[in-house]
């Protein structure tokens, strides 16, 4: 009988430095996973794999990545995990939180909704502390036009005209839960929730609040932009600098409650 | 007869590339005065060199660091000036401000007063976005402790106990106006306002005061440790990381008036 003891890590990075989540076997370009898969090895003095609940592109950031895997034959109490890995990993990724959860529990399959942040640094001047989390937007944006827009994406639609072409994907249909734009000095924060997202769907997405901020193209214009089913409908993807995976949940769908007590 | 334009510019820079902000010719070694000059003076079209407030260290940063230089034969608006240098910068040094001031205007020699910030991370786990930025402490600090200690800096003191040794100076008798201890969700900010600061004199305080806050030496030991005039007696140097150059001011000592309306 082969015992699993299935654990699930919440990690943070700062993706600036990697190509990306996934491990590209062979490639020899630096990922998260590998780098992380390294770390877990050196303590299991064996092989381990990770399982990860998002492929985050070369570039973006992680304040809430998700990953699993067997750690059968570990010795390593539970509250002393999160502090032997970090002691390994280099200062650009760090473990949050690790659980231990049922053997069934997959980080990506399982996972019911994800939240994702697309920060703009919206000043006439740019910022060297912000350069590597946003984009640089020096003129005035209209945020309530921008929110507008944003609701209209909210709820389930065939997202095609919001997805890298050539991506082949069983069908284009997601639901977002919630898109909010937020600002909060120089930083406007544009927030993704959904049961999941198409390739570049995000980066797309905030392109293309970008240009009804900016005034290029009119808040009214989201739903014939969905309607279309057409890339070149939609505005640019923005640079992957600016993303953010914030959030993997695994509850039911749709089953939080807001302050208000709404559920969203 | 010789116009002299003066101009004054407020940068900020993420340091951590850099070694320091102060030219070492002939070292080879990249600092942030060497690069904001050579855009400079791509931009003049001659050799322009600039008179920096404070010398930074290595991967010391800074959000109002403040340089000045002769622009005589610039043709380029006020106005203008900020958005024109950053067009030539590298990402990570910006400049915020330019103004215009009278010829005696010397950016080191003018200045009345400075004010640096040390950052502790102060969570049980890293952040891989503020590791450039701060000092990370897993363990639980005594920030009434911390404060305790910071008051009893503030004031006009011989400060030798909180200096690099063997650094040649004049006299080690400075004033801090201010030492604030100050935390926001994870990060504990100390803050240092002062006329003048030895070498090394923040990272010395601010080890000091981490020493304070872990338990280490008592609050109250502090008027000793000035009194000693002995650098063994204080705190260890912690990393240049944490530090930033808040701000640099030029107006009459003291002169600043906090919320409350009290002169400080």
């Amino acid at each position: 009988m082969v015992t699993v003891r299935n654990i699930k890590l919440i990690i943070a990075y700062d993706g600036t430095g990697y190509h990306g989540f996934q491990e590209q076997r062979g490639s020899g370009l630096k990922t998260v996973q590998e780098v992380l898969e390294k770390s877990l090895s050196r303590l299991a003095g064996r092989s381990v794999r990770v399982i990860g609940a998002g492929r985050t592109d070369a570039g973006v950031h992680a304040r809430g990545q998700v990953v699993n895997f067997d750690a059968a034959g570990w010795n390593i109490p539970l509250e002393r995990v999160a502090l032997a890995v970090n002691g390994l990993l280099p200062p650009d990724i760090a473990v949050l939180k690790a659980a231990e959860v049922e053997e069934g529990f997959h980080a990506r399959f399982s996972s019911t909704a994800k939240t994702y942040c697309y920060t703009l640094y919206n000043s006439r001047v740019p910022s060297p502390f912000y350069h590597r989390y946003s984009l640089f937007v020096p003129r005035p944006l209209d945020l309530a036009a921008m929110q507008a827009a944003a609701g209209q994406l909210v709820g389930e639609h065939d997202f095609a005209s919001f997805q890298a072409v050539g991506t082949p994907v069983k069908t284009t249909v997601r639901t977002l839960y919630n898109a909010e734009v937020g600002a909060e000095a120089d930083l406007v924060r544009l927030i993704f929730r959904g049961n999941g997202f198409l390739y570049n769907m995000v980066r797309i997405m905030a392109g293309t609040l970008l240009e009804v901020g900016l005034g290029k193209r009119p808040s009214g214009e989201i739903a014939a932009i969905l309607a279309a089913r057409d890339r070149t409908r939609a505005g640019p993807t923005v640079p992957p600098r600016g993303l953010c995976l914030e959030e993997v949940e695994y509850g039911r769908e749709g089953n939080r409650l807001d302050r208000a007590g709404r559920r969203y």
